[in-house]
């Protein structure tokens, strides 16, 4: 169950090239983006042709129209039919559905939900490859899998500890030990500190370190990670609340990631990460693209695993533990979402 | 919805080697047609044994039988079971169904109705590869997708416009203006001409010419076309209706075309192609067939991707427009003999 | 329809390797086989942790326990939960199935029934590579068919003269008359009498023999097969019934076959064969593999296209023939025994 009031991630802004539509499926809906020519104007609109339903995707953009190339109807950006070759008459219905769309922080937005309940402040503050303050890789994988078993494994890192072993070297403490969770509006919030330990795997130092993370998770499935190392002490300092990030010496990065149901049993996950500018370089950001790469691949091995299980399964039911807290208050905010706004 | 009441497509003549079973599907139900070895006799049976239901497509011709190569069971030309290895009796329901099949202009056409009302005289008239004044090049296109998608698309010529801009620079007039569409007692016969033209694609020439094209769409998919320039002013001196065929001066060419659903996904598309022997030879037939391969699958991709966005639409409608007053007259035509047949 | 209450061959004992987790589907039910690695302890379990549904085949062996490595969840042999990361207290409910499991002549023998009707003394008699008196060579093949369809296939060995004509070149006794059949507790016996015939194909004699060949079929699926040759005359001295085996003289070997429905539409066929020690050596196990192997892959061929035809049809139902005796008793053996156990 997803909420449609929610804007997901399309895409990135650099793989929509200026009149080249870009089709994707977002909660099962067949969606064409395109950035006009002239304009730089961005478009989003059901690819699905009123005339007999071919997908507008593979039509030509002509300024900020679309045009249909089976029998050429010419769509406006606002979904309105604007011709219908061989007749004059265009009729009031002749229109496909428009999506309001945004392009921030390197992401292309899609709001699946009312167009006028599209409020932009509900765009997750994420943070991408344009951020001046990060250098960052990016990419995304395809899943064979349900997106909210994507979502799932994001809200639980005690997962870390088992499926990361050998990429992340995350040891026992995200397994053994229960993180910080807050309940957010729109999502929960999970922090760790990790105190006297070394840098993390690629980074490990000399001297020991408290090290802290914290991320949001954020409905519809966007998750939001700083990370970095203090002075031995801080944790304690701050009782084990959260430091000042200004006063991080080592290893600060952030990883912003989102997750994208395409259909019932597909999605799309989409990630960045790369280092502070203080903290790291190009070569470190190859690295933790090259890591991260390596991990997001493990989670896919299980996580698709998972997905078929649960599909032979007559009528699955989980057993949640303590480490779901977070899954499981996330998981019915979003029901209470997608409830309110079909009964809204 | 498809008529059975009417003669499929199942192949090219010349595919079918004596001796030599071939499998297809017509309207779902498995067909195996085999030529026999002495007496070139044409046989079409279902293609599914009676004793364990093994295709008898993996059978082998015995003269005008065909022996299942599972249990050994044999069945004559007629379906009925001649043998059945270890037993003397054999029962009457031991039989499959053999369909009327004929062999014209090199396709092999099956009857999918009732064997009684198997009226040669309803085999559409096409022109193949055997016809003396023709010179044909053959092929066929396997599609995913619903057979009447291909009808549809063969019906409103107003898509040459878009989908082969390339292949047939096919130019405006196809989707600007309406052709003359005359409805037919099994389909709809549809007309233009193109005055003060050059020749088409490849055979662009100096003078100008006034081009006529006239097809008949049969039921149950059949497409049949002649082409050809006459002397400017032979439009306006023949009012805008049919020339006389014999007094054509240049690019004669015939297409015959034929769209056989296979299953509900899927459909083979047959096709012919090449010019009158007084208008061109062995090359120009060579230069058609390949700009129709292109040209067909342009159409495919187009098709295929509609159907696609067809089978994830809950309630799909579709918006016709005045180019399709053919599609619409044909697919009544086909839907009230359908429905004719299931009550009849 | 199947019965719970059997012996399942799962695998090859020689294919699981100590701490390798092994998945297999039988039954459509996901199981997963280990060995311990200290202990050699064989163990089944469900392949499905309790927490999120994870296949514990990708998980790590722990001894004699097996740890499922998405959250860390670690089960005994019996099915219990020993530890829940980040928690101490283990609810009742946090167990998954355990299913007996037995190993004996080669294979892996999974019951799935009702674990205290878990009878070794239901085990069919097979004979496998590590029996001393064959010399044996093994395989096995994935079917995308019913398992059933296999069955049928191997309890009506009319099949061999038309579908193994090539590989085992088996002439027209086995289709024109009928084998002697018997009905046993948990299956039936065939047997053959072939008089005054040179040896099987590879191993043909310049003298005539008396073979014979007999073969047990019992519940689940599992064929059983000696065969053999006489010298001449003996087939008449037994008054064709079952001779003394120590008295053949040429050409005695031993198959035992096993048939596991994985999913609705998938199964695995698992074979062994090989020459008594008396009558062969390695050379000819290899070729006797190898022509099994051609012969299996016919049998292949057949089956899976006569699946695609039965699930084609709508209500598909057989015409049984005089060999099909065997096949007959057979399937309602398994169907009686399917219908006491949910009732029972």
């Amino acid at each position: 169950m997803y909420t449609r009031n929610a804007w997901y991630v399309a895409g990135w802004s650099s793989d929509l090239e200026p009149g080249k539509p870009f089709a994707i499926r977002i909660l099962g809906e067949p969606i064409v983006i395109y950035r006009a020519v002239g304009s730089d104007r961005l478009v989003a609109l059901e690819d699905r042709c009123v005339h007999r339903l071919a997908p507008l995707s593979l039509g030509r953009c002509e300024g900020e129209n679309l045009r249909c190339m089976y029998h050429g109807l010419l769509f406006g950006p606002d979904g309105v039919t604007r011709e219908i070759p061989g007749q004059d008459l265009i009729p009031p219905k002749a229109r496909v559905r428009a999506y309001p769309v945004v392009e921030r922080a390197s992401w292309l937005w899609v709001w699946l939900g009312d167009a006028d309940k599209a409020d932009e402040a509900l765009i997750p503050p994420s943070i991408g490859p344009d951020h001046p303050d990060y250098i960052m890789g990016q990419g995304f994988l395809d899943y064979d899998a349900e997106a909210r078993l994507i979502n799932d494994n994001l809200l639980d890192f005690s997962h870390l500890t088992y499926v990361h072993a050998a990429s992340f070297e995350a040891g026992d403490q995200f397994a053994h030990s229960l993180p910080k969770i807050e309940t957010l509006d729109r999502g929960i919030r999970y922090s760790r500190w990790a105190p006297n330990a070394r840098g993390p795997v690629g980074r490990r130092s000399e001297d020991l370190l408290d090290n802290y993370m914290s991320y949001e998770f954020l409905v519809p499935g966007v998750l939001l990670m700083w990370s970095g190392g203090f002075p031995a002490g801080t944790a304690e300092a701050c009782a084990f609340g959260p430091p000042d990030r200004s006063q991080a010496c080592a290893n600060v990065t952030f990883t912003s990631q989102a997750v994208t149901p395409m259909t019932d049993g597909t999605a799309r996950y989409f990630f960045c990460w790369g280092p502070h500018r203080d903290h790291g370089d190009e070569k470190l950001r190859d690295l933790l693209i090259n890591l991260a790469l390596q991990a997001f691949n493990e989670d896919k091995v299980m996580i698709e695993a998972q997905h078929k299980i649960i599909a032979l399964t007559p009528n699955p039911t989980v057993m949640p533990t303590a480490h779901d807290r977070p899954v499981t208050i996330f998981n019915r905010m979003v029901e209470r979402m997608a409830k309110d706004q079909s009964t809204g």
